[in-house]
């Protein structure tokens, strides 16, 4: 894979089969319409496949070791000149700070920086809790090991922690909203809206039932998601095969037995 | 609580009787050497008890509102003013910038950033799976009321995830080592290395035998952590009343049954 590097290019190394904590990424890249190469998702002799993500994860990929992906390169921009990061939210401070003229974070606050991330990162703790909801033993096992369990844990995630982080970010709209603010950072629209519609639409897809217990209690946040859903570089996306279908392998994952 | 403001302040809230995810915030504000109030463990009488916590929660503290402890209300700062922030990667960020004369981040590296965070975030997950360890079902019930599946998930967390983590932070100490580095972000010492300390004491505590099966695999992070608590500033703290002592109510708890 030595390409030439004339100008500033983004790889990102993720699942090439599941939207996963990725797609808070895609949809980042997307809608600034950043030029990006999913890698994983070349054919291999284009170095792409699973391999990539692992050597990325290896420090092969000339940035140090990572933990697990999301993993994002950077190549050609400035100081320093080639980077490479993990972690999502990691990932979106870094695009958004690196990248003001596309629009992720308002130029304007000062505290838009970390306002935003503070919130990408209760969104990642929701994911996260989305996650233990059909893993609450092991990821190392099938979920068909742990239904039981998994049983128990969603039983008490949507009673309690769904509504909980749903209602939160709809208070700090409502609050927002109070004063004409219409985006989850008061300073105007960042990647955390972004990511707020990613964390709605998929619990929706993921507990159809519990989440229309809680859609009239979250009108701000099921508007945001739509809105956001209308942007038309979003917009273009969602329609396109770069987005990938909801499965029991992602993140987010319908079974009905565990949304009664 | 209308005190003059005449300097800038640092409070912090979070449970008043754990170490918890405070403990990584409490951690860098006195290795620093930065004045701050512990504000839930001042008397009710004066601005405390966890009361204060919730007012800061709801919005009350005037910087928004936050889902969680820890929060870290900066008073009397520049660009904005005043600034309430949260979740304990973000509080630390947010520390080191606004304080790069306190050393918790090496100023010369301008990638030094996004590498801490990344890095933090990991310790971040680390600290959730060992939380899980003891409550694989619900943060809301006891402990007793998931033994049972607390008993499984500490056997698969110990198994695998606690060495591939811990692995993976020698991992990169050793790369770093390559390069005469010594702390985990290779640029210098950061709130990073504090941090990682706090998880290596929590994990030794509540896991004795778990973590001596791994400590001859990992002799870098061991020795990392031993060098952050001899430092004067550290060693200073955790011989102080300040430091909380480990409880089967915190983050980090001892429970013989599940360390076999």
């Amino acid at each position: 894979m030595a390409t030439p590097q004339s100008e500033s290019s983004y790889e990102l190394f993720y699942w090439p089969t599941i939207q996963g904590r990725g797609e808070f990424v895609r949809l980042a890249l997307e809608d600034a319409a950043i030029a990006y190469s999913d890698v994983a998702r070349l054919p291999k002799e284009r170095g792409g496949g699973v391999e990539a993500i692992f050597r990325v994860l290896d420090g092969n990929g000339g940035g140090g070791r990572h933990f697990a992906p999301p993993v994002l390169r950077h190549r050609g921009g400035t100081e320093p000149r080639d980077f490479v990061v993990s972690h999502t939210a990691c990932i979106l401070d870094f695009l958004a700070v690196r990248s003001t003229r596309h629009g992720l974070l308002p130029e304007a606050d000062p505290g838009a920086r970390h306002t935003a991330l503070q919130l990408q990162l209760t969104i990642a703790d929701l994911a996260g809790e989305a996650h233990e909801t059909h893993h609450p033993i092991a990821a190392s096992l099938y979920y068909e090991d742990q239904k039981d369990e998994a049983h128990k844990r969603s039983a008490t995630f949507l009673r309690e922690r769904m509504p909980k982080f749903l209602g939160y970010f709809e208070a700090v709209l409502r609050e927002n909203k109070a004063s004409n603010k219409e985006y989850l950072v008061g300073a105007g629209f960042t990647y955390v809206d972004l990511s707020a519609f990613q964390a709605v639409t998929g619990l929706a897809q993921a507990f159809p039932n519990a989440f229309d217990r809680v859609r009239k209690d979250t009108p701000l946040l099921c508007a945001l998601a739509e809105r956001v859903a209308a942007r038309p570089k979003v917009a273009a996306y969602l329609g396109s095969p770069r987005r990938l279908a909801p499965s029991t392998n992602d993140l987010f994952r319908h079974y009905p037995e565990l949304d009664p």
